[in-house]
């Protein structure tokens, strides 16, 4: 039998990512639907055979004996039923930046708002497996990471750690997004006509996804200039970053510290040397494609990130995160 | 001096057009910008000279000498607005369905809801110049018509009336519309994320416009199939007419009609036998594109009409009637 | 082991997708890859265990025992390379329209060219299973049908042989496809700029699809106008079909039809009376969607099917069909 | 009598927006039109008044009587054309790379061929009109810059000057064009089904236009770290531009020096602090929009400049610079 799972916050685009996934899981199901916003308005088939809608509670998880919760609910909202959920039992996958920042006063400051659950905050366990997988397995609540820290920190934490990346100089993340990573509810920033034949940027050097990047990489305070744009597209993140290389000459030499770090990972895809991904090399995948050029001259390193952002930016990486937290292969249901 | 304008719903869609258009033409000016709505979202330059934002009562157009007012509105907030400011002098052009259909009955039936000002719906003046141009100078109250019904009528009236179709047989229009058609209010219908690289069909059958262009034409009910579609593009309407020729036997005397019915008109283009255009030639633009396939054979028709539906099916037009409502040459702004 | 296949012109849009869904079917494997194009240009990932590539020829079919052949080439390619490979053993599927239409006159009117292979053409079974499973299991060779007339077959037959259909009064299929659909050899036509914002028709009555319509549906010459569009979107067709019912007073009536006639067909889905789908609902799938309306007062009716055009309309089909000739469970590999 | 212009190349897209362009201006008219390509295959109006397709030859010129000539071709074309229309008295506009770099050493460095005209180069006033208008007047041979260059020096150039950018941290400009910049000739990598819902880079610091920002902003070598991005739109640019700002500690500051360098200036637009333009902002027009953000603490800025590529960025500004020449007044024609 597979174990059941919930999903708050179907209707949102990330929700229904992790429906679409888990529908076709071996090891798990979709069971309980839950949701505050209204049923879709697309015209749909006559319904087949589908998991039911019902409010995932904790009484709701002892009695349809719900091993796993996935919250696609906004930071408040996950602050607010994560307790319940956890002592109910449920492993709880968190995917909004509420328990993805290590103290209460961080994400105060970045969020905006005091954090209502700092005793479970201390518990959670940042859920990024290529960058650590200690305390995921039997974890009661995981934080999803960000979609854009995905795609920057397994970039990025590699050569920060190995020393090849000049610190002092600044690193520059120019950072596209799908729109889908803006959310559904209809707003005139995400409507066809802004966005078709258009592109903007947001968030210049203050997006509350920063401190996620600096906290995987051990950056401080201003080593990293981070910026937002939104694509004409649905789906998928692309950054590209920028650096001066220390103690290294050739792209060659960056892609051999991915190589050595990223042995054996089943979703890190490289590259080869001058080579960079797209966002089609990625879309509905939970790979991170990677790429890196490197001016041998002047030291100059520019290094590419690909992720879908409904998928290894969020749902497909929940899934992951599932895996590992029930003792599951790593790969199940994403390949 | 340059005719002072104001526009109600200056924010919307059709009303940012006429902005637009007004802004260039060489012998009105916009004035007064009235919308309910906040003020843009998206960033704009520094201010330069621009028209004042301030309620169009009729006391405005009175203290400042509009000579005439656009109505951007729905149609329950023109039937509510159109009253005083023809009394205060203005010539008011309303770009809503609300004095469209001839008998307050007809508009109960279509747009569900009782008609307010049935003694002005007597007075207003429907405004497709190509189809008659009679009482549009000095008209107080012009009724623009509809984006779909511009097109339809256009392409199907001289065809009726030079007794080239078969009736019996029925007559299918099927219209696709860009997004902007279904205005500017968000809505989970025109996301981006639901729009782009999807396409789907709406108000099958039973559609608002259709009594617009039975109305036009002289057609009866039953006699004509229209179904609207969304298309993934920001403006543009492209309207495939299907039906039965009768006594003639090329695609060339199709055209001959249009050639003998638009002769000088100004904003009316034939395409050669057996082409057809594209939204590409209209965008943008004040034209109505035409062109007709015919087979011998069988008779079987095509015809396709091309228009921008902010332009030709919106604010162009409505620039126009006022031309011909203000005595000035009907391609002023326009070209 | 699972059975080994080959596919000619792997590079296309039609070849690329059998590629994708051959490589998680259960029961098939890519083995040869052929193609007379060079490689990609796309960033690709550093290589993973993948097909080889070399020429399906029939000592190759021998050699590596190939049990089925895909041909997703132009029509004269296809009747170039069948019969060796039919000889050579293989189960040859073949993807263009060499071999749907019954007689080598009919191929060389709508084609253009003259068939050269009329003996194999006799063979040929035509491979759309919802109308007819005979012959199927065994074929040496099938004719796998084209994208648009899968669409109107399926929406059709089943309404003409139930006798609802007013077949003097003409039926109207209006066609819109995405643009992989037109293939994926460079031209102006499909560039990104000459298509994105822009909506246009062609083949106005006379597309070479019209035939093979007419064929599954048992119509006439003349009883059919079709039109063909190009939408801004990379997959998906969606056809309006118009025609006025008889001896039927409700959509649901017609949807009843259908209901009978597609009991247990696991790729029909039909929509509620008055809903019909939208490309959304089947792209990325082998499901056609069928709606209906009608307007009881006049007897007009119209149907919306909804296909992926590379899926359901080509690669998806071709592996429906691959499952049919070896026996297998016809869902195998499609969903 | 209007001024009489050949376009060399008109059927291409920058050719084809400066015929858009000319046919409006007041005091040039569009008269010879030049290409090598065949006619266009996008569906037309019957044809109307317009320019004669012609070779624009030396003798042409003296024929017609052209006072100017557009070069919209690749280099080597333009380098072959140019002298003989020099020679016959037209001021010649190009609007290839063939002529904005120095030394013939430069050209062939980084468009890997010789230049062939040396003499010619060193006679070419390089036509960006903000950032210095010496020896416009009059000039014979004009070298309109490249579209990526237009916005990112215009950025750069006063910053640089005033001092404000900490040039030893190196500066970062993230560049992304809409596809048009790629030019008309068809190819898989600018056809719809690969662009649509794509993004991807290309030109990893060593893209041809990188000499043309270092000349404009007195850069070194390696103090410029440029990448180019394929955006899914048509048409625009936007450059988001990094550096570290020095003895300024607000956007305030760094906009103040953009207002003094560019007062008076009628195609620049600065946004207020914090601001920054999208491409919607900029399309279809001549204007470069600019905006600022800096971060208090850091230091750390970001500038973010959009054009229209094919406006600004190529035919508009050649229009801008033909007006200079010919002693006109600077914004005719493109308002």
């Amino acid at each position: 039998m597979r174990a059941r799972a919930g999903i708050v916050g179907f209707l949102g685009y990330g929700g229904a990512e992790l429906l679409r996934l888990l529908a076709r899981h071996p090891r798990a199901a979709p069971w309980l639907l839950d949701d505050i916003q209204e049923a879709e308005e697309r015209p749909r088939p006559l319904a087949r055979g589908a998991p039911r809608r019902r409010p995932v509670t904790p009484e709701a998880v002892k009695q349809e004996k719900l091993a796993v919760v996935f919250l696609a609910t906004p930071a408040e909202v996950s602050m607010e039923r994560a307790p319940g959920l956890v002592e109910a039992g449920a492993t709880v996958i968190d995917l909004s930046g509420a328990f993805r920042l290590r103290t209460p006063e961080n994400y105060a400051r970045w969020y905006k708002a005091p954090h209502t659950q700092p005793k479970l905050l201390a518990e959670a366990v940042y859920g990024l497996p290529e960058l650590g997988r200690d305390g995921l397995r039997g974890a009661r609540l995981i934080a999803n990471p960000g979609c854009y820290p995905t795609a920057a920190s397994l970039a990025l934490q590699p050569l920060v750690a190995a020393g090849v990346v000049d610190r002092s100089a600044g690193i520059v993340c120019d950072a596209k997004s799908g729109v889908s990573g803006a959310g559904r509810k209809p707003s005139p920033k995400t409507s066809f006509c802004e966005v078709t034949g258009n592109f903007s940027c947001y968030s210049l050097l203050d997006h509350r996804h920063v401190p996620e990047v600096l906290m995987n990489c051990g950056l401080e305070d201003g080593e990293l200039s981070f910026t937002a744009h939104l694509l004409p597209v649905e789906r998928g993140i692309l950054e590209t970053i920028y650096f001066r290389a220390r103690g290294v000459g050739r792209a060659e030499d960056l892609l051999q510290v991915y190589f050595e770090r990223y042995r054996g990972e089943p979703f890190i895809r490289l590259h080869p040397a001058g080579q960079v991904p797209d966002l089609r090399a990625v879309q509905r995948t939970n790979y991170c494609d990677l790429g890196a050029r490197l001016d041998a001259a002047t030291g100059r390193a520019v290094v590419v990130a690909a992720i879908d952002n409904l998928v290894k930016g969020a749902a497909g990486q929940a899934i992951q995160n599932m895996n590992l937290a029930l003792g599951w292969a790593e790969t199940e249901g994403l390949q």
